[in-house]
């Protein structure tokens, strides 16, 4: 007999944007992973794009919790910016009622992606604790408080800026031109936003104002994850300068190093080859994009992808996504078949084993992609190469092993992808409850129609059978008659 | 505001028999847990105190893997031995007949109590590699033939002998008495019986017999794991001398030590405070506990002592498990409603995060108690206590973080104790998809008599009610008429 040889799984590497190589996962404490992600500045819908980084994230964190680390995830909603701003006043509107929009509809997409988020923090309540933090770094040296009462980062201050972007010249660095005249250095940038009318604000020791963009992630992340932290997650828009500005204050202000360990970042999402813009009119909302393919389709296609490449979408993409997700879907109910039906044959043959082992190959295969800073591209590779194997190597009746470690197989594979819920724990969607009960009521339908032609036989053998069936038929004079499911 | 303090999960800690002390658990590979569960002897059907040792292990399983290990769980079946010839010569039956009518019994109870074996290997199929084993150890000088054909373990050539058991004094290990004369040793066992008229048999170098009950472990769980693996279990009355000539015999001839890194054993269930035992007239066939009190009750209960310690059955006790599992549906309940239908409240107010630290604590301590040697019984306490929380604490349309927050506690629970997949994910029992079939089977059926009867505008009105409901007919020449559920 070929030998069974079974595997130790590897261990996590992850590609740090920081320093720009692959390395070895070690958290702050063993077992324990804190990740912050940015979320939406909630001034329109949730597009695709933001779906690629919300589910990259999601597959990162899932895959941590399959590998046992206790994952805490926080993802900001920034609900105080310019761009809200504009909307608003584009729009006739209050800025909060712009917020409530887009934020509900943040919410209604995360839960139609099957993603959750453990902490939501939203800017407008933590303007305490970014005051002071801006305090902190004014008495510390590190912002200064500029005539028109805006303060900024100093950032010749923080020696390492520029170390997370690769972009080291500070001719590179010119940020936030509209008010270069009363800063330091055209790179500083405003921690707070003097008030300017039309605009909301909020009483600071420095004058009425709001904060700048970047000093929310630092004050946020750090009161819901500590002042270190293993993973700081974003698109890769966000590098420069959002996430060098977080990192330049939060240093400089806690004076720990590193500040977060591993900074990841998703690549663009292009459509038909050309980058999603207001200008083009290519942005895909994703609500339209989840009526059109379904969660679990869109989840699998943003997920063939490795999360730092760029990722393109096109129908052919899609359909493609949903080819597969069929595929995986027979594949799995195939399995529950051979698993559910047969007592496990006495002997494993020669035969299986050598499926058992092509199996576990995929299996390794798996976790060596994922754990590869999280390759999905080659993990969901492996598993349709399982899906070939099902196909075409594991005889129902014959080989229940192998049916039961695929089983497995495909049960790590959706607590990351999360895809299968449905055909792996015959999740319930309503329609299953409500289809037993739109049934019922046609044949009951069709039972009062019989029995008004005086069909008795039929009549009455339909509700023997459903009797058989569970379900109790009672008629009431009148003709009318209702039904009972008889709990089991 | 209180600060919130997310910590590092512990590392596992293992009583082991041998030495019998607590260890921390580190696997020959890491993240590889390969474990050899010693399942029936297929002569009667399974009862609650086989129950107890296959939950026991199968929760320590689940949660090697919720802890991200890759767990292989081997677990073997004894299919000729002197109670099942015993058996069949009571009944006047072949001994063949015996073992599949129990066999399958055996399976169908793993599958209610929702316990997935790896590989089940049966003796019988393994009859080579026993002798080729038992040959080996003869050639090595660890084992000799008797007169009569039967094939001894000579025990003094090992001298490790006893550690296992903590019996170090040979006078403590008289087995298989009746054989005694032909003994070198009152303590040696035999490794292959010899024949005896009426017997099963089958041919070996050292003439017709069957293989001695020990060496069937060692020789199916290095055919399936290797020649060392991490855990050994079974039901404490194995410790001697079932295991300890298992261990005996595996390290003499495979030259390796330990042969088994962790030994694992399941403390008994008694009735009402008395061992269960046929002259009593106690035993509980498991297939009337689950009929009376269902899989997930009955896991409940079984999980509810530490799988050390004695377990009594009561119906109070039962009862209890019973009235537990009531509060953790309506707990998880409870919580999908404000995780489902609410927007996040915009602020974590101390109050909730006075609460989720009390969550958090509950989630430290499932962990604690399970990584402490497999504590289900603290375990069970930690998340009882979390129902408390949910039930008085957490405040609906107040508290989602704390609300995602205790729901992942109760997935974590559930992932180690599968006591909740309804509730979590609304699993579609059998019975729900088979319903569907059976209806829509039933509707057609009397179409199919209205068409014969030449009623088609109501054949014609059911056909359009069910293609409206995403099922369609297909008429077929000859009356047949087949249907297919439309995958959305």
């Amino acid at each position: 007999m070929q030998t069974l040889a079974w595997t130790e799984l590897p261990s996590i590497k992850v590609f740090n944007t920081l320093g720009r190589k692959l390395e070895t996962f070690t958290p702050f404490k063993p077992g324990l992973v804190r990740m912050y992600v940015c979320g939406p500045t909630v001034y329109d819908y949730t597009h695709l794009g933001h779906a690629r980084t919300y589910v990259a994230f999601d597959a990162i964190k899932r895959y941590f919790r399959l590998r046992g680390f206790n994952v805490i995830h926080v993802q900001n909603i920034t609900d105080i910016d310019d761009k809200i701003i504009n909307r608003a006043r584009s729009e006739g509107k209050d800025w909060r009622e712009i917020v409530d929009i887009y934020t509900k509809d943040y919410f209604e997409m995360l839960e139609k992606l099957k993603i959750k988020v453990d902490i939501h923090p939203r800017v407008t309540e933590h303007i305490n604790e970014i005051i002071e933090f801006i305090q902190e770094l004014i008495d510390k040296g590190y912002a200064y408080v500029a005539p028109s009462g805006s303060v900024y980062f100093e950032v010749d201050k923080y020696p390492d800026y520029g170390s997370l972007s690769g972009l080291k010249n500070p001719e590179e660095w010119r940020q936030e031109v509209e008010v270069l005249k009363e800063k330091k250095k055209p790179y500083d940038f405003a921690l707070w936003k003097a008030w300017k009318p039309g605009e909301p604000y909020w009483e600071a020791p420095w004058g009425r104002g709001r904060p700048g963009w970047h000093i929310e992630c630092s004050v946020m992340s750090s009161k819901y994850l500590g002042r270190q932290f293993e993973i700081h997650g974003g698109g890769q828009d966000l590098i420069f300068p959002h996430h060098e500005n977080e990192r330049a204050q939060s240093e400089a202000l806690f004076g720990v190093k590193p500040w977060v360990k591993y900074w990841l970042h998703t690549g663009y999402l292009t459509v038909h080859g050309e980058k999603m813009s207001k200008s083009l009119g290519n942005i895909i909302p994703l609500r339209e994009a989840v009526k059109k393919w379904g969660a679990e389709t869109l989840r699998l296609w943003l997920l063939s992808a490795h999360y730092r490449t760029q990722l393109d979408y096109s129908e052919d993409a899609l359909e493609q996504a949903r080819a597969n997700l069929r595929r995986l879907r027979m594949a799995v109910e195939d399995l529950r078949k051979i698993i559910g039906s047969v007592t496990p044959p006495a002997k494993l043959t020669d035969r299986e084993v050598k499926v058992i082992t092509t199996v576990e190959k995929t299996y390794m295969e798996f976790h060596n992609a994922m754990s590869n800073d999280f390759n999905t591209a080659k993990a969901l590779a492996a598993i349709m190469e399982l899906v070939r194997i099902v196909n075409r190597d594991i005889v129902p009746g014959e080989m229940y092993v192998a049916a039961v470690r695929a089983y497995r197989v495909f049960e790590d594979f959706n607590y990351v992808f999360g895809v299968l819920d449905d055909v792996l724990y015959g999740v319930v969607k309503l329609e299953h409850e409500k289809m037993v009960e739109d049934l019922v009521n046609l044949i009951v339908r069709v039972r009062g129609e019989l029995r008004k032609r005086k069909l008795y036989d039929i009549a009455d053998e339909i509700r023997a059978e459903l009797r058989r069936l569970g379900i109790q038929l009672y008629d009431y004079p009148g003709g009318k008659t209702v039904w009972r499911l008889e709990r089991t």
